[in-house]
């Protein structure tokens, strides 16, 4: 079993509206409500491929009574602990007419020691049956950014490999915990190495911009974390691991939603890693999964199909080693 | 006790945001969940005049538990029933740059043949204890176009006056079951006049705008309203009553928030309804309380002292009579 950690899951509201007035009143042709945050998009591509999962995380309020009800009717096996403050909404309005979609993302409830402590004895009851852990997504209010670095700590007593997606000063110090992955985007990676956080990442652009993403993530290596795969858009993703460093780019997808299509890359490391796959097939896979998500109208979503066609499309590289 | 009937009410979601793009991804800044509809804004304005009401409708799913607590924070007494669609939601998106505000009304939810005898019979059992009933707002999709006078007709079995505040085909066939009072706006009542829905109402325009209204609001006496009062925006409000005709002008109010307006006018004439108040006394105070809430930031707030010195300042004339 796979346990994903969403601390700060969404109910995601999307509004499609035509003849968009955006100072008047507007009736939507269709409202669609939705279980969000990158942490639940994981575990509903994991859910999408048949694998054992289990989302865990904080969820209050009545947005939280929503989410735990959306994601059973999406058969998501998920056991959130319940907070006092509401989990957060976005709301997504689109433009029908001229395909803009504007998003507005509520902060995240206040989370109080008490209840993160509920939620991390939960979790370390759920380590004993668990094959990997992925934590992804932001932390919610409340909550210090060392939050993932002692989840990370807690699993690699038990014996359990981690995944970690996320940014700022929660994935460096969670990257500092030694986790098996960490996977940052680009803008990510870009946001730590001009941030003042670390003197490691803090080194100078070079090469071209898919080594100078290498460079930049080998700094995450540096601090801890044992593999960093970065995901780089339309051009796949670059693998940094232990032994050999990959490039994985599918073949050009047009259009389509590149929301979650990070998130689908990271189901397919993590279902790498909970099965020990060699990392060439962990990156073909995650390049593959990315690909789909970007196919698929709704981040969290997938079409198997895509999935497979995407698979046969991806082109394997070893990628250079980082410039240093 | 004021029985407000609610059966479309909403949870209202405003987002303020700074630089707002609508093409990208927006933080608000601030976020607020209100109870709303216009019945809900009725029985706030008279919970805020220390009134004695008791607020019923029907609420579903987690919008619907969100407005019961939201009710609850704010004093409101209501019993609402359950219904299994979920209540509708409004997102108000505020530029806090431009002042425009973008409104995102939500349909209502789906109410079964079941669900609307339920609440009629605890509408029924609250009679009672009535002294007056306000029917506020449009219908939820399911509802047919006559429940509003279903319910009416149950009032006056109990001796118990009602207020009917809605439009179009409701409206018409709410003024035919013969309540105390009707209350349109001007926009409503040309709507019910430029509709196929009434030959009564199709007679032509004449004399002043204020005189044409007062002929179309005779109209829905002559259908069985017992009075029609309506609401003219800045310029006050126009009572055909049984005795004699009212226009009631509050001074001129600068900038403000309209929406509401109407609503705590309703919730005046609904109080000199149950109280039995002099029609010129009525009139008076629904005009300031209507000048009033467009001071307040936000429909179904009052500030009392706003309305003390609203007051103060309402002219009350004899309307002449509407030109046949």
């Amino acid at each position: 079993m796979i346990v994903v950690v969403s601390l700060n899951p969404a109910l995601d509201i999307t509004h499609r509206v035509d003849n968009l007035d955006w100072a008047g009143v507007n009736r939507p042709a269709d409202v669609q409500v939705r279980p969000g945050g990158k942490g639940v998009n994981v575990a509903r591509v994991l859910t999408a491929l048949g694998v054992d999962v289990l989302l865990t995380g904080l969820a209050g309020g009545a947005a939280g009574s929503s989410l735990r009800a959306e994601l059973r009717t999406r058969g998501v096996h998920a056991c959130m602990t319940e907070i006092a403050g509401e989990t957060r909404r976005t709301f997504a309005v689109v433009d029908s007419g001229r395909g803009d979609t504007a998003l507005f993302n509520e902060p995240g409830p206040p989370v109080t020691p008490v209840e993160y402590a509920r939620f991390r004895a939960m979790f370390a009851a759920q380590l004993g049956g668990a094959t990997a852990v992925v934590l992804s997504g932001s932390l919610p209010p409340g909550l210090p950014a060392r939050a993932y670095a002692d989840l990370i700590a807690l699993a690699a007593d038990a014996g359990v490999p981690a995944l970690l997606d996320t940014s700022g000063e929660a994935l460096m110090l969670g990257a500092a915990a030694g986790p098996e992955i960490v996977k940052p985007n680009l803008a990510e990676l870009h946001a730590l190495a001009d941030g003042a956080g670390s003197a490691e990442l803090a080194g100078s652009w070079c090469c071209s911009p898919v080594a100078a993403a290498a460079s930049h993530a080998d700094a995450l290596r540096v601090m801890g974390a044992s593999a960093v795969v970065v995901t780089l858009g339309s051009d796949g993703l670059l693998a940094l691991t232990p032994e050999e460093s990959w490039h994985a780019r599918p073949q050009h997808v047009s259009g389509g939603n590149p929301t979650g299509a990070g998130d689908a890359a990271a189901a397919g490391l993590a279902h790498g890693l909970a099965t020990g796959r060699p990392w060439r097939d962990r990156v073909t896979h995650a390049a593959a999964l990315g690909a789909a998500a970007v196919t698929a109208p709704v981040a969290g979503e997938l079409d198997l199909s895509d999935y497979h066609r995407a698979l046969a499309g991806v082109q394997v590289s070893a990628a250079r080693q980082p410039c240093h």
